[in-house]
């Protein structure tokens, strides 16, 4: 009963979440089971977009849609359940470029989307149409409809589009420094800013926060929504390492030490109010607090759907805790 | 041995086929299985080409080389063999237009070939290429690199685009006329004109005379390449009817009767020098000789690929007789 009024007050809370990829998918995944739809806004990054074979790829988009709709492959953290590869291995055979790999129904999507923003259709509105005919019903959106390009300076190679480092380099290059090319022109999608206004809390999910969650902060440009409202961040490194991609050696050879405080110290206190550790890094949360930042251990491992929905509840207990 | 003779001879024809779609690649398979390749040039009729799903379709130059690198489906007379829909039942799920089946081989060369187009390779260099990564050892040549298309007049709608009224209206409409937008500012591609220079006979398959055989001949423009050698067209008609597509219906409704000597009245003897009759069409042969052309009447239908080089050895032996 205890329980059932918590998560009725749970319900009550709208939310904003700032999501990359995978982690950002799988935690925006546990609120949307938790939260009714129109409480629940995903603010996705695209600086990772980047065009392949003539097609238009927005990769963290898609694995948030994926997620949510229940149509993402759990073993690659990309792509579509239940894939098939006719067209790539047809486009093998026809010399084109194979170092990113591309499923027929997953293909489809940016086929679709390509053909409608050349028809000057925004990625905002095609990705809203998308998320209604994939039954998707919280609020999915890119961060801009601009285009913005996160570039990886690399002392290998200079400078590498993102995907080229990511896919391609298989994040092999010694990171130096970004660049987000066409920061300044690009502006918030619509609806990112009028959702940031009505939320009652921003929670960052545990992506890279380099090269996930930057770009989103930096787009936004009016980080005086942050000021009135509770903050909060999820490690996306756990034990030092990153469950997935190169955070953890991105904040290596940028001279940090990989650690959830140095997340936590990334972010700073000026944006969070709250930052959440997972439980084996609980020693570090003495620290967290040392940098005016509230520290909440938790299990932040989404292995399964039931794990998901514990961290989001977990996250908006913390949520409470911070708004009272 | 008389046989094997003949043969060797025919091997030494040079010779340039005319084709469109499924009847025109037939030949052209026919006549692959018995000339040397350096022996045949096909120049194929691109004024069906259009743009579906932002993608740059070559209907008749994919037949032919499916065709001739036998990967066509043999039942539909388009597409390829062992075709999947993935990438089209999720273009349907997302709304995108669904007239025009696009399978997921078929689909990787659409989306190849868009991709070098946009990067201004030449189609008929990118034609070479795929035919040489598909094994197909004849030239097959577009008619021209230039956009060039074939517009039918109908009363019920005005103007349709070929496609349009071809798949989208499945030829119901009445034709009233044809138009070839672009046809002025559109050269042969690289290679024709060579090819003609250097064939010993031109041979005119069983295609559509209205729409796939006369963009080519008026794309050419140089029909003085034709004066010193024997041109021999095949009737796409037989009994009155065409084997496949809207001939028929065409003629009759620009006020002609639909049969093979209207089609050899369409090219004329300016053109023709020999006309192949199908055997069920045989009594027309006279009619054909009053106008002034070589009627030879054989078996025309090509169902199996022994019939196809049946009709091309039947063709080749033709073009001796004419030649001597």
């Amino acid at each position: 009963m205890e329980a059932m009024k918590q998560i009725q007050q749970l319900n009550q809370l709208n939310i904003v979440a700032l999501a990359g990829g995978v982690g950002g998918a799988k935690l925006a995944d546990g609120l949307a089971q938790i939260l009714p739809p129109e409480a629940l806004t995903i603010i996705v990054n695209t600086g990772d977009d980047f065009s392949h074979w003539g097609l238009n790829i927005s990769p963290d988009l898609d694995t948030v849609c994926y997620t949510l709709g229940g149509l993402a492959n759990p073993l690659t953290g990309w792509g579509r359940l239940d894939e098939s590869w006719t067209v790539f291995e047809q486009m093998e055979g026809l010399g084109a470029e194979n170092w990113f790999r591309l499923g027929d129904k997953d293909l489809a999507t940016h086929l679709e989307r390509t053909r409608r923003l050349r028809a000057a259709e925004p990625l905002s509105s095609i990705t809203r149409d998308f998320c209604q005919r994939w039954g998707i019903r919280p609020t999915v959106l890119p961060m801009t409809d601009d285009p913005l390009a996160t570039v990886v300076d690399t002392v290998e190679f200079g400078e590498l589009t993102f995907q080229e480092y990511f896919v391609h380099q298989h994040c092999e290059p010694t990171v130096r420094g970004f660049r987000f090319a066409g920061l300044e022109a690009a502006t918030p999608a619509p609806g990112v800013l009028a959702a940031l206004e009505k939320a009652d809390a921003v929670v960052i999910c545990p992506s890279n926060p380099w090269v996930s969650i930057d770009p989103i902060l930096k787009t936004l440009k009016h980080q005086e929504l942050f000021a009135s409202k509770p903050v909060i961040a999820v490690s996306p490194l756990i034990g030092g390492e990153a469950l997935k991609g190169p955070a953890a050696k991105m904040f290596k050879e940028l001279g940090f030490e990989a650690s959830a405080l140095a997340v936590a110290r990334h972010y700073g206190s000026l944006l969070l109010t709250g930052f959440v550790l997972d439980t084996v890094d609980s020693a570090l949360a003495e620290q967290v607090a040392g940098l005016g930042i509230v520290p909440f251990s938790t299990n932040t491992i989404m292995k399964l759907s039931d794990n998901r929905r514990q961290l989001a509840e977990d996250m908006l207990h913390f949520v409470q805790r911070l708004s009272v």
